[in-house]
């Protein structure tokens, strides 16, 4: 049997993953340091046959049991703080994670032959010019900014992992993943899904940044696991980023009509002021991802928001109830 | 007395840094792993008044003699290899030079309340597409490609730097240096300025990237320390980067041309095919250096060019003789 070491195991999807690769036959290792992990997460994990459960920061070195695991073949690296009132509270150490976490990792994976699959980000596009965003687009990304400890941390973090494939070090791949959503996201992550379903659900302000025009798409958590497998176990050369998300294109006020139409009694709507470096449009194009791996997306945002929506209810002790996700 | 901390202090910019320093009458600790350093930059520098050189690499933990120095003020960090030859020839550790040794020397500055600077690079702009660089603009560059080890470093030690400054943790400056020629240079370093003089001495082929309509501005050494001491000692903002070059534009064929007039025996030209993402245009807009440090660059190429050839004719030991710089 081998074993699929997965960093951030812990947290939304990372959890999700680690149940797949359990679930087609793996042995996993979930290495985490539960810095925005959710203890349930976790719990849902620790029964699965073959799982174990490590403690730790990819920040520093790796603990013997990663580093002395039997048939390592698959390292994903899904370890960082992915929402920015999550990554600001300590920009340095996203920084760090993103830089010297992903290093640690990928010499374990030039010392033991495993795969190394980096989970980089729809924000290396920073405030996209180009639309869609196609793998080719260098970006509008501030590195002087708030989201730089993130955007460009995972830029270093992309050039590291490419640089160990030139050199010949490792096999790697490296997905950019757009917004995605679903069962397991923290309620207080700060992301757009998890932000209005759980304001609605308990009944207070509904926050929508700016005017609510600018645009993102959202991928349910299950379509997104599946492409990074699917990424991992491909013959993509190893030099070439590769988008996973899901193409459909929704305004936020869209969202969160959505939304209201699946919480009926939410509280009023309040618009904020946009963040810093906010980008306004955002949309994967995804024809690398069709043509290589043979992926796309197959939940559609209006049956992936209200499962998402009956596991909040569920997770906040709502009293309401949202519409039945199968209706 | 007070101690300055010059990292990358036997580099070619860091040299006449220590000597412009130690000139001003600080103690001058020189900190460099002499990686990319010419020992006789360091030979230059041995005998200067309360000159200390400590032979470490930025990227461990830094030495007690470092970390202990009384009355440490100000830390200039210029570690780090420069031309594409050499930072590509470890692209990991040109990685980690830029953002966990960037880390180390910002966390000495917190403990010691030293203000500290960045020479970060017109590197972060990659192939711009506006002309002249301003500071505002974001770059274009590839966090994919063989460069971006140099880039990507260099963008995510800025981010680190301004994540320092706006936490409070640290006083910071960030130049961002654009093309500097001038004596001390490595005859190897596979920079432009450099090759086409020393091929020229030597009376080898002359190698031109591409065509050679490429431009680039060339900033002469001293006008380039002048300016770094005179951000570091400026009030300016410490959230905002400055660069500091020379705006007068060249393209490649130009440079040639002089070097030829000053080297009148050289070989043949030859045209060879265009490093991967090489930049087109370079130029900086030094606008909010003239109006924030009263700075500009006194020294024009065709004064700094025969200056640094006649370095280079002594310094490979040419028997051809250059124009006379004073001419």
């Amino acid at each position: 049997m081998d074993t699929i070491l997965v960093a951030g195991g812990a947290g939304f999807i990372g959890s999700h993953l680690c149940r797949a690769l359990s679930d087609a036959g793996h042995r996993v290792i979930c290495l985490d340091n539960l810095q925005t992990a959710r203890p349930s997460n976790l719990k849902l994990l620790e029964d699965l046959p073959n799982f174990t459960f490590v403690e730790a920061d990819i920040v520093n070195a790796l603990p013997a049991s990663v580093t002395d695991a039997p048939n390592l073949t698959r390292i994903y690296n899904c370890a960082c703080a992915a929402s920015p009132p999550q990554y600001q509270a300590d920009p340095e150490h996203t920084m760090l994670t993103n830089v010297v976490g992903t290093n640690h990792l990928l010499r374990l994976a030039e010392k033991t032959g495993a795969r190394f699959l980096l989970t980089s980000t729809s924000e290396v596009y920073g405030d996209p010019e180009v639309h869609p965003q196609v793998e080719g687009y260098r970006g509008w990304v501030s590195c002087t900014g708030p989201r730089a400890c993130y955007d460009e941390g995972k830029r270093a973090a992309e050039a590291m992992t490419f640089d160990f494939a030139r050199m010949s070090r490792a096999e790697v791949r490296v997905a950019r993943i757009f917004n995605t959503y679903g069962p397991h996201m923290h309620p207080d992550d700060g992301r757009v899904v998890s932000n209005l379903i759980c304001q609605a659900l308990t009944g207070r302000d509904i926050t929508v940044h700016g005017d609510g025009t600018q645009t993102r798409s959202f991928c349910y958590v299950s379509d997104m696991v599946r492409g990074l497998m699917a990424l991992m176990e491909s013959d993509i050369d190893g030099t070439e980023p590769v988008n996973i998300g899901n193409p459909d294109e929704f305004t936020i006020n869209e969202l969160l009509d959505m939304v209201l139409e699946l919480v009926p009694n939410a509280g009023k709507v309040v618009n904020t002021p946009l963040p810093q470096d906010d980008p306004r449009r955002r949309r994967p194009d995804i024809s690398r991802a069709r043509d290589v791996l043979d992926w796309s997306p197959r939940v559609p945002l209006s049956e992936g928001l209200p499962m998402t929506a009956e596991w909040f209810a569920e997770e906040v002790g709502a009293e309401m109830s949202v519409r039945e996700a199968a209706e």
